[in-house]
């Protein structure tokens, strides 16, 4: 496996994108966008948890519950949540203008959407900027700007198999409202593999598992979370069992995890990336929530934020996590230095590790030293910016 | 059932407290105090549930075990959490300490302590200061203050039976690391009343679940929570199922439901009270979970704080907190204005509900109509002051 230079969704063979400003936006800039295949593709997708689905939700599941799809089209600015049956209809026309673009029928498109909850779509503006979207190979990244909300650098990466057999490119966007299980988060993945659905469901449910699962920005959740994969077949064959297949999945988890830290390096207000990672655990279930309890605290969030090794607000959100823990027999590491060694403190130099803590990335592990399980998850620090970031999101 | 005026933990019959500065807190000021009674009481309690557990929680858990006792000895500025089996010998010592000034034994009274996590105590200055430390019946007012971390004022309330047969009274603390199911609080409240340990046990779950288990500041839990109330005796009789149980039922939810509204309104860096009331829930368990999600969002938080009428985020909170809804039934008022009616957007002016949403309370009311159950719940706003008293508190 191997990083292709300036990698991005559009890196794998006979995938085309493009990009325009339709104001949809309130401050401007792209804001509509299309990725296309030359020829059908294998198409699967997870989608929010949450009850309250985007319309735009609505309509790719049903897409994607048949296993192929062609194109997606998708804009920022407006989340087309909360809006009813016209919210649906407004789906399926966005769907239809893209059909009638790319000559495929409108069932061949998924649709995403992100922005603001509870507006309608600017059907007109959609449809006239539709009309201006050029597409082209390397139209990739210019989608990968048209999807951004609050995010502050778009998130894009290509891999390719060692012997070039097949490439896997991805673009994502997330920036706040984004917490294990899909939070605002949109990610589209596309590869020239020839794999059939079966497997690539799997693989995709693998890579998002220890990938985007395991970011949290803020906990809360978003109608409009959306990952899709597209394979167009056009290079080589992955046969579930072989080594390829095993390579696919390396692959694609790579592409996964390294859109999941873009995400949470530039959640709303961050100032740092925070990996937790959890060892020893009795249990699977018990390293993952004990990470995703820890990257979730808005008192450790703050505390990173301030370079502040306060290690007892950690302990305590593995306290409350339910993981099987005993207090006596947890060390704690930040940024590599131990400063808490079978349940309490262990010395260390508080402006040392507070100067280590300044970076842009802090890493915090703890070893439960009851088992043989570990998890990694993800998030950011908590600063002052998030706060007026999103006290001012909709006026 | 009848306030009060001035009321607080001393105003029941036969209770002392006095407090002192031991120079714990590092920013100074009353920071270690008793509270007690003329004779032994009945004691039941309830704890935190995180699986960290301070020492002075291990060590009051095990008193209240046997169902009496008579004081209770509480500092702040120091958790004595994370400090293993030599912080359990230094709440012991604590108890032994105040026992002796007291004339009781160890084992009759309480221990309480807040503050920040994985520091042992410095327990010369508590033996000095306990010494200084002088009772009386309006020591409640100094008691009150003297539990406060963050807080920005005493939380303190005394009810009386109509008829004058007996009082109430509690005194709390919150400020941060607040979660239903009880975060860094403590929350001390006492009553004259002749009450068996059965019918008060099951009379403060009751009031609890109502009260301090419905607050959320940042779903951060403590080891150290602490929910006691302490019954003399000195006044008149609640037997189990008479009238008078009724009205001491009543009376100790007010105390604890006053005393949760003025943690909630508390918040570290609030500005604003938010009140969730969900109603026509299918369950009780679902109107619970609603109204936590919501009032716990830091979206939400955060929209209110910029006294942003941003529905969605509210909506969003719902389809992830795991209720029963259906989307095209669900209506929502803010500060009583509709604003969603049906799922979908109610006409409202905008800058009417911000202006209204601009005071020191917001109140948001969710309608599932699905069913019968409604549970209500309090947070605050979140600030920019949050973060930076957050980044910056063990340093």
């Amino acid at each position: 496996m191997k990083n292709v230079n300036g990698g991005t969704v559009t890196s794998p063979q006979g995938f085309l994108a493009g990009a325009t400003s339709a104001s949809i936006k309130t401050k401007g800039g792209l804001d509509l966008g299309i990725l296309c295949s030359e020829s059908p593709c294998v198409a699967v997708g997870m989608f929010t948890i949450n009850k309250v689905k985007a319309a735009p939700v609505v309509w790719s599941q049903g897409r994607v519950a048949a296993g192929k799809a062609q194109a997606i089209v998708v804009n920022a600015g407006c989340a087309n949540a909360c809006t009813g049956e016209p919210g649906l209809e407004d789906a399926a026309e966005m769907a239809k203008l893209a059909a009638k673009k790319l000559k495929l029928k409108a069932a061949d498109v998924l649709v995403a959407s992100t922005g603001v909850i509870g507006q309608r779509l600017p059907m007109e503006r959609i449809a006239a900027g539709l009309k201006d979207i050029s597409l082209s190979i390397d139209g990739g990244h210019e989608l990968a700007k048209a999807i951004m909300t609050t995010d502050t650098f778009p998130k894009e990466i290509a891999v390719a198999a060692s012997d070039g057999s097949f490439t896997i490119g991805g673009i994502a966007k997330g920036a706040g409202m984004i917490h294990p299980n899909m939070g605002t988060m949109l990610a589209f993945l596309t590869t020239d593999a020839s794999v059939d659905r079966a497997l690539l469901d799997k693989a995709l449910r693998q890579a998002v598992d220890v990938s985007f699962n395991m970011v949290t920005i803020d906990g809360d959740t978003s109608p409009n979370d959306t990952v899709v994969v597209l394979a167009n077949g056009k290079a080589g064959k992955v046969a579930a069992g072989s080594k390829s297949a095993k390579e696919f999945q390396a692959a694609l988890t790579e592409v996964c995890t390294y859109l999941a830290r873009c995400i949470a390096r530039d959640g709303e207000g961050a100032t740092k990336l925070i990996e937790v990672k959890v060892e020893k655990a009795l249990s699977l279930a018990d390293a993952r929530a004990a990470a995703r309890t820890i990257v979730g605290s808005p008192l450790v969030k703050a505390a990173v934020h301030g370079c502040d090794p306060n290690w007892g607000r950690i302990i305590a959100a593995v306290g409350r996590s339910g993981c099987e823990f005993d207090g006596a027999k947890i060390d704690l590491f930040l940024n590599d230095i131990c400063v808490v060694r079978g349940g309490v403190a262990h010395y260390f130099d508080k402006k040392e590790v507070s100067l280590l803590m300044s970076g842009t990335e802090v890493s915090v592990q703890v070893s439960l030293n009851l088992g043989e399980w570990q998890a990694t998850a993800w998030g950011c620090d908590l600063s002052a910016e998030y706060v007026s970031m999103n006290a001012e999101y909709s006026t």
